[in-house]
């Protein structure tokens, strides 16, 4: 897998615009967090944790030419914290990572502006390591829960190009596949976005793991044939008692999964899980573009003036998930008692 | 709502190419077996009530410029059946009008030649007209299920694209929103072929039914939302115990329904049911080019060389469905006795 979703060159973050993938490899330079936060916007870089990542160097490119004292300075950081965390508003990568980098600043407040500017690029930096680390370690983790021949199921993109490298939900597949004969998955292409279509089915294709692209709305038939073993999701948002925010879909993978008694796991790091909501009923779900409803692939494919909705991301209530795969190990239901666990402990 | 299906001028059947609709009107002529059975392969005209219109007609232009002994005629017209009967699998529809075709023939089998051929035009209009007179009947019957202020959600198409005229799923919110205020509709796009997105908005639009469009993964978390009163849609074949084989994406729809307890219903005419199927798993399903599924709008949307399934139908238990919506009124569970009650008088 030759391709990342970003690498910071040490003057600007550079984004391969996955609107154009698999067909044309796009270098996007990010010079300043304006072009940060557009690469988000627009969706050149997505999934939770490599937004995340993005949007730590963001800070770094958001100050590192200031100059003034240090109270300007930490009254600029803050605006440009705020500023990427509007980018968008479901995934709460986006906002642990400014606001790490914030704290971790705060914390250096005693040192001079060139050594604090050189802290955050260094935090930046660790936060880009640790999510491949953290990839690993989801990866192993998931992969308990899966054998020889299994079929794995999934949704989105939650690969390499959706992290700082690896995968979350797609790491689970992958480890697997390392560590297994005979693992097949089989991806949705997720409109209307298409980042199953274009995306998943291109990692799977490069790492060689057997696989069959499908609509959407072909999982319900094709889990009813007994195809499937289990499916496995990313997430862009967990609340304290376990509900969880992914790419829309997800849930409606969820009732199938509890239909037909198949497992349905989420794997996320444990930075996803935010500890400042309680229930999914918290969680803003992100509204976008109605074009690109009404679009595939660039091209008109619905009558002009009409309404959509297109929510991006859904909600799946916890009674549906079977267990969370984190980077500490795998979460079980009661998931309100593991999650505050596990978040004591991190 | 000018435009039509199909429409048979004497000589030759009109049908307006499905393909480039919502954008493009275009009228393809079919003077012969052979051109009617291709509109059908290729979709050109699609929906089970349809094509089986459409079948009759071919039955006509297969024989009509017949000359020989009738022994020849009678098998070069079992020919044609055979022939027109292999150019879509799942949908009985077009098995049932071309049989009924041969059948009345047979039974005119005394008169002359030109007589025998006059019978057959004027039975393939008649299925024609009653197909229309059918589908309202199946709105009617169907819109006393919904009240006002309902929202209704369907897949695929089964308006008047998908029939002679008025349609039958289609029809159900058609005649609910004529007899009620505030009837809204909700319409899955229906990948990989989009005749929700570019069929069913239309003909919504045209009838100023106020809806709105989702991708088909979002089906989930609206029905979750609340937003759903029922989901009614049209079938391709239906076995004696109710199971039935409706566009992939359909049993996904009765899943959802079931979890949060909202109607789940199914409308065809008599027709649909085919009375030597006793079981949905013994329907085939039809399975189609993998390019359906690697391409959106004539665009290709995932790597190349890569696997993908393309069932074209699945199968939704009758266990699932609340009801189903005839002609002859609304049959319910057991489907078994229903269904043979009904077949015994019709």
């Amino acid at each position: 897998m030759n391709i990342r979703s970003l690498k910071f060159d040490g003057k600007a973050l550079h984004i391969v615009d996955q609107r154009c993938l698999p067909f044309d490899v796009i270098d996007v330079i990010c010079s300043n967090e304006q072009e940060v936060w557009e690469a988000i916007k627009l969706m050149k870089i997505r999934g939770a944790p490599a937004i995340g990542v993005a949007a730590a160097y963001g800070m770094n490119l958001g100050v590192k030419d200031f100059s003034g004292n240090k109270e300007e300075f930490f009254k600029k950081l803050k605006e440009v914290k705020d500023y990427l965390n509007s980018a968008r508003p479901t995934a709460v990568n986006l906002k642990w990572a400014t606001q790490r980098i914030f704290s971790y600043a705060r914390k250096h407040a005693e040192q001079s502006l060139d050594e604090i500017k050189q802290e955050i690029l260094v935090e930046a930096q660790r936060i880009e390591e640790e999510d491949i680390d953290t990839n690993f370690r989801i990866g192993e983790f998931g992969s308990a829960l899966f054998k020889e021949n299994d079929t794995i199921m999934t949704i989105c993109n939650s690969g390499a190009l959706a992290t700082a490298g690896y995968g979350t939900a797609f790491g689970v597949i992958r480890r697997s596949f390392e560590k297994y004969t005979g693992i097949k998955a089989i991806a949705l292409e997720t409109r209307p976005y298409l980042q199953g279509a274009r995306l998943t089915a291109f990692e799977l294709k490069e790492l060689g793991i057997p696989f069959h692209l499908i609509t959407d709305n072909m999982a319900g038939f094709i889990v009813s044939k007994g195809l499937v073993n289990g499916i496995v999701v990313g997430a862009d948002r967990i609340a304290t008692n376990g509900d969880t925010a992914n790419k829309v879909g997800t849930y409606t993978l969820a009732v199938l999964a509890n239909y037909h008694k198949i497992p349905f796991y989420v794997a996320a790091p444990i930075s996803t899980i935010d500890p400042h909501i309680e229930s999914g009923n918290d969680i803003p779900i992100e509204e976008r573009d109605p074009e690109e409803v009404t679009h595939c692939g660039g091209k008109r494919i619905a009558p002009e003036g009409i309404k959509v909705y297109n929510p991006s991301f859904d909600l799946t209530p916890n009674v549906l998930i079977n267990a969370i795969i984190t980077e500490k190990g795998i979460l079980r239901q009661p998931f309100k008692e593991s999650i505050k666990e596990i978040l004591k402990n991190n």
